[in-house]
């Protein structure tokens, strides 16, 4: 059991980086207060205790802040080492393995997806989704590599990898809602596909993710602001 | 003590995130055989071993591959947890700490200084100098409150976040000398400037580190190779 002290996350209902952190509390079954916060009207609480990003998800764990999504999910898991499951394997090279894949998914993957989200047109859309594929196939060698055999990344149980990418899987669904597609195609992809059903059915998950037609609404709401910002807007 | 297995070390010579991985295992006085790669052609075993990057560093222990610098340093540090020194602290939030600055120097540092170390006029220095500094006041600030009033990032002894920032010493060194410039100004980084010079005298770091001159010759060789190079040389 780690140092007492209250649990506090900062976080946006919609970030797919926040949802992260609630999973791993959720995970190791912890009592926190979640303090929504708006991106476009700062708190002070936010600019305080993440001074560098001013980004969600900040963890303030007796006071302390904990910064940036992939940190978080292993401080939690270092905080409650005692508390099952755990949220990266134990053998020292599968835990390597997983912040490998943990940091493709944010560093690879998630720059053409992110286009693919941002897309306003047709065209845009098909040219991001022939960009994002590839990555798909990447991830799914990773998941048969990493789970061997077993339902999840992280084996038996859900951990990091499992976490970082299942944090977007309610954005898949929207964005493959809007732009006609399917992103985790079950003949393309069935391990990657019958992984996202297994995950989306656990009640941990279930717990930390928001609502898909109140995500699907904000959605659209974001894809009209952007098609009529200026360049530029993110 | 890790499991055993031979200790092989992919590189490039004049990559920091080559040098990383060597700090990591000179730290932990492991004994390795270090294979030079040649980036523009690149051999069967860096494909075979980093085919998702196919870049280096790669780390194979026993057979087995690991990839991606920071995920080395760690791999290193969690397969010899008994050999000092430890490479990230023992408490979960100096630990989450150590992993956001990390980050921070990969992710926000690493974007100007890289326009700053590809520029190939004085005004593109300028820009790309003013553009750098911010990141090192942050990385002051950084360092003033990891250390602790110890001598490194991570108190008496060398760890990630030395690792991290370190492994560029020699390129800032470098490229201020081209550019007539000083990053790490002993005035205005009075932390940042000691430490360097605190990390460049320890052995295990000279070891690790290629020779100034060789570095200096290969930089200039470089920048002219780019000025000549269509747009997108890389």
């Amino acid at each position: 059991m780690a140092a007492g002290g209250e649990l506090q996350l900062l976080g946006s209902w919609y970030s797919p980086y926040v949802i992260r952190a609630k999973l791993a509390l959720e995970l190791k079954g912890l009592r926190y207060k979640y303090i929504e916060q708006d991106l476009f009207d700062k708190s002070d609480l936010l600019m305080r205790h993440n001074p560098v990003h001013k980004k969600v998800p900040v963890l303030i764990h007796g006071g302390k802040p904990v910064c940036e999504s992939l940190v978080v999910v292993q401080y939690v898991d270092e905080s409650w080492t005692g508390t099952e499951p755990s949220l990266l394997p134990a053998d020292a090279h599968d835990r390597a393995m997983a912040r490998f894949w943990a940091a493709y998914v944010d560093d690879k993957f998630f720059q053409p997806w992110r286009a693919l989200m941002r897309s306003t047109t047709d065209e845009q859309r098909a040219e991001a989704f022939k960009r994002t594929i590839p990555h798909v196939e990447t991830l799914e060698g990773a998941f048969l590599e990493c789970s061997k055999g077993n339902g999840f990344f992280n084996g038996d149980t859900v951990g990091l990898v499992d976490i970082t990418l299942g944090s977007f899987l309610l954005w898949f669904m929207v964005v493959d809602e809007v732009a006609g597609t399917t992103l985790l195609d079950d003949a393309k992809f069935p391990g990657l596909a019958s992984w996202a059903k297994r995950f989306l059915t656990l009640d941990v998950v279930k717990r930390a993710m928001p609502n898909v037609e109140k995500l699907l609404a904000h959605y659209k709401i974001f894809l009209v602001k952007l098609a009529n910002a200026p360049a530029g807007y993110s």
